[in-house]
């Protein structure tokens, strides 16, 4: 019997990051923590930074994620709207790669077509089809059921994206 | 007379950040250091801005500044090269914050008014007057002189801005 594979997905925003941990068995998924980081509006920027970064670092230090998977995003609103949503990405990138976890990338279509099936799916069908494919998942918010969605996706890509990144890593 | 206040100004960017430290005593600027802090574009993200990051921690414990200020640089190119920048800036942004140091914020047009005197000069111009006002200064690349010309917007710029930051975090 293959070994459980601890997976931590992470959905970033300035406001609020959800996360979601997911302990994948072959093809068996089990859903494991879920829940949001979020920042104080009225802070400096920085502090918020930090805010969001001492939160990444916690939940890492709480559930132990053998392999972390970030959302790729793309805000097209406006260029201020995109590098604020980018500081966030940072954020949620260089936490994991500082306590030595291998991070994988996912658009958010590949996240769609994993759990839902389709590259255009809604907020609400990705949410329902998180509670479908994780029974026992009471994500707090969408940012959480993104997160869960993008577990769910690297366990389905994750032979070939860890193959690809320790490749480049080594 | 005044204390001489180091500060460190940061032009982050993913595959070069600039940094510049000065001093200011009263309305007098001295230059005490420079450079670039670099990550390997072949490597994957997430490593790339753990390098940014280790870096900048590099130059906070080996120069002790008392202020940081960081450009708030907009790209109008494209969505992925300002999500690009945003992940940089959140590195550039956390190092500092982390260290327990306030961070200031500049728009370009601020440094450009603060250096040159006018909000719409070239690199060459930035380049140019940074010599002048920090004749000992042979910044490394025109990112570290964009770096200087940031903590020189600083100085002339920090007793309001101290003042604000203070503020938001008390």
């Amino acid at each position: 019997m293959a070994k459980a594979i601890r997976i931590l997905g992470i959905d970033p925003g300035l406001r609020r990051t959800g996360w979601g941990v997911v302990d994948v068995e072959g093809t068996r998924l089990t859903y494991y923590a879920s829940g949001i980081v979020t920042s104080d509006g009225n802070r400096p920027l920085a502090e918020r930074l930090a805010a969001l970064y001492d939160g990444i670092v916690a939940v890492i230090a709480d559930h132990r994620p053998a392999e972390v998977a970030v959302e790729e995003t793309f805000v097209n609103t406006n260029a201020a709207a995109t590098l604020k949503l980018g500081q966030a990405r940072g954020i949620a990138l260089l936490a994991p790669a500082r306590a030595g976890l291998v991070v994988a990338e996912y658009a958010p279509n590949q996240v769609k077509k994993a759990v839902v099936g389709a590259g255009h799916a809604g907020k609400d069908q990705i949410a329902m089809m998180v509670k479908v494919l994780l029974p026992k998942a009471a994500p707090q918010s969408a940012d959480a059921a993104d997160a869960l969605a993008l577990a769910i996706c690297h366990a389905h890509h994750r032979g070939q994206s860890v193959d690809r990144l320790a490749k480049a890593a080594s």
